[in-house]
């Protein structure tokens, strides 16, 4: 019998002291003075009374864990020692090897790189190569395995959960010791948690994978690997407390809203463009949640990853200069907490280098690039972070959430439903498992063309 | 002095035998009786006409090393050993350090990546933190360090030099002895390597940092650390020697030429999707080839990056469901090298993946996916390789190289400049040095509108 942990979630404490400052949004360059297209002052008051509608709409939606809705709400102090007591079991671990896939498996990466846990191992491919090779550099006798799935049926995780079980009996190694399931409802992994008695966590029914970056499905390997839980879902409350009736005063609210104006007048594409290596899954986990929430009904803003400064040498070019239908998040970082500064230079010409702090430098860049950008008109906006810590990325997580939400409300869509990729997974299992249908017979005849020398 | 290695390029010896099969793609499912928009069979014919015409063009421009279009040519076997007598000098060591950004970091990046080489380290960013946490973890007893700069100039790369230089001094290890420099012109990296005795491997000048992934610049490392440049330069001389006058039978240009008819009907963005992590990197190169040289006038597609089969759980819903304005690339892996089964299921639901081999999922996926997007009416094209080998790496970049080149003589663009890029690095410039411009001014008089809650 596998043990539970976590009642349903309720609404989150309000009470909960904030002592750092709040994530803010820079919205200059988005607006017609600087950008075309770009927000009017007119657009900007049409837009927050429609923010002010939908929010009053959805708060309620919030506070009952409605579908989806319930992604905004932060773990009661109760849920949280519950988390926190599951997760003890497994302290002793140095390593967390997270089998899943998308939604399953980028919360949790997008905590752990954020915030430089080491020991976070994620088989979120099916790629026999890269698989082996992970599978060797690991130390079994010291990592947990965190098999994570919704439906507790996805194929890809299955597959990788045989395989690394078979790895784990070849050393002798007892997985059932070590093995916990993040599932809900009854599918495979809840029968398979039931019958070797491994401890399950269930994964909260009423948010879809790419909106769990803040529930205990991605929050338990943070804890094992010993990142504070307490500290980011303190981040989450301040982004809970800055959804407000206005835009004005709500960074995620006008995030969300600016980002789904301009996509009417045309920027169908949004790079996310983080000054900081340590967001780099965030970027992913980011292209995700905007990807599988809004692209539906023939709309859909195309999200791409970027990094600072290094993609200026890659993609500043076709930003600038390409068809204007993109628009650029920058993410600043005020302190990247390291001090690096750039030894004196015996050449002449970078004598301006001279004891540089290296984050002078990359900030520098960010600004003159954005700068570079409204020149041209092309729309950008900037999302500040006083550091890149526990208390600031579970704000940012928290702030994307809601903004996609709104993105989606605006421009009347499910946010919630991943419909269109059904298609693919019946003509999967109907191939392997040799039966004929629609999806198998579409895919097994298909007219190709090959063009070879 | 320093030490100089490779005469100006010459045109590639012809002869090369070659045995591996020919990289070829499937481009039924961008056809109209697929696809909406896509190629009907006139519009094949009047691009094959088209590109007659071109290649009549460029041929003799590939020939004779004109700018940009010497990419296409290859290393003959004096420059290839040249290369080889330069590299065997630092053969000892296990690592290389290579510090440069954009082009002069990815092409080196993404042949040990797809390669498999392991001791490559590649600094091509300017954030302290993560900079700092690479340095810490390279032995540099066993590291040679390679600075890679097609000016000499490049102010990241110069900065990210100072710091290493320091922290090598700073372990008491002879930088001078273990570092070379790539470069062209005179520059400060040329001035460096004279002061210093460092040996100076010539950027090759007729080639823009993009396109160097088969020139000396991308190949010094992999020949350090062990990989075969001589199958990549085979593999190179496969692409070269299937470019013809006609798309029939071409596939680097029919692939060129569709993406490019593909995006005048509305495609502007066109995701490469690998199915095999090994080629994550060599998206990311993707990328950077197709914003800089497609991105300018007003045109360019814009590349996404995905991986398969992880991002049908990320992406694939915006790609069937979301506008009509995106085509993807399968890169689809024949054989993966790797016998990795799924060991026998104890759950009925998935006897079916009992004794499967992982390759064959992952393929069964592509294979789905590809069915879904074009049972939506989503155009792609498949590109198959036999195996990630550096023969089919090899003509894999060359290939991507021509279908560049190709697309922008179709849209009337010169692919081989970034002229949007100089904007933003004349405004660091200024403001570094303090100095008053247009551009520092309207970078430090930005028009900030801040949302704070």
């Amino acid at each position: 019998m596998a043990s539970e942990v976590a009642s349903p979630r309720t609404k989150a404490d309000l009470s909960t002291s904030v002592t750092e400052e709040y994530m803010r949004i820079d919205i200059g360059n988005s607006l017609d003075t600087v950008a075309s297209p770009g927000m009017s002052s007119d657009t900007l008051d049409s837009l927050d009374h429609q923010v002010d509608a939908i929010h009053t709409t959805i708060g309620p939606k919030i506070h009952d864990n409605s579908f989806g809705y319930a992604a905004l709400n932060q773990l009661s102090p109760e849920e949280t020692k519950q988390l926190l007591d599951f997760t003890e079991h497994f302290s002793d671990f140095s390593n967390v090897l997270t089998i899943g896939i998308g939604g399953s498996a980028l919360g949790s990466a997008t905590l752990s790189t954020s915030l430089g846990l080491s020991g976070h191992y994620v088989l979120d491919n099916i790629d026999p190569s890269a698989n082996l090779n992970m599978l060797t550099n690991i130390d079994f006798t010291d990592t947990v395995v965190n098999i994570v799935s919704l439906s507790g049926s996805t194929i890809e995780t299955i597959s990788n959960f045989l395989v690394v079980r078979d790895y784990m009996n070849k050393q002798n190694i007892d997985w059932t010791s070590q093995t916990f399931v993040t599932t809900s409802g009854n599918g495979t992994l809840y029968h398979l948690s039931n019958k070797y008695d491994l401890p399950l966590l269930p994964f909260p029914e009423s948010i879809p994978g790419r909106f769990s970056a803040l529930s205990p499905a991605s929050l338990a390997p943070i804890a094992i690997l010993g990142g504070s839980v307490e500290e980011i879902l303190k981040g989450a409350q301040n982004g809970f407390d800055s959804l407000s009736t206005s835009i004005y005063n709500s960074p995620p609210y006008a995030y969300g809203a600016i980002s789904s104006e301009l996509f009417n007048l045309g920027i169908t594409s949004n790079s996310i463009m983080p000054y900081s290596e340590h967001l780099e899954t965030f970027a992913e986990w980011f292209a995700q949640l905007w990807s599988e929430s809004l692209g539906k009904d023939g709309i859909g803003q195309i999200p791409l990853r970027a990094m600072g400064a290094t993609d200026q040498h890659s993609q500043l070019q076709l930003y600038r200069a390409g068809k204007r239908n993109l628009m650029v998040t920058f993410i600043d970082v005020v302190d990247h907490k390291t001090e690096l500064n750039i030894p004196p230079p015996e050449f002449e010409d970078f004598d301006y280098l001279s004891n540089l702090p290296l984050e002078t430098l990359l900030r520098t860049e960010l600004q003159t690039t954005e700068a570079s950008l409204a020149e041209a008109g092309c729309p950008s906006i900037r999302i500040e972070l006083d550091q890149i810590n526990p208390h600031s990325i579970g704000e940012l997580l928290h702030g994307c959430m809601a903004s996609c939400i709104l993105f989606a409300e605006l421009q009347g869509i499910n946010g919630f439903d991943q419909p269109a990729v059904e298609w693919g997974k019946q003509a999967l299992k109907d191939i392997l498992t040799g039966k004929t249908s629609s999806e198998s017979s579409s895919t097994q005849n298909k007219n190709s063309h090959w063009i070879k020398k």
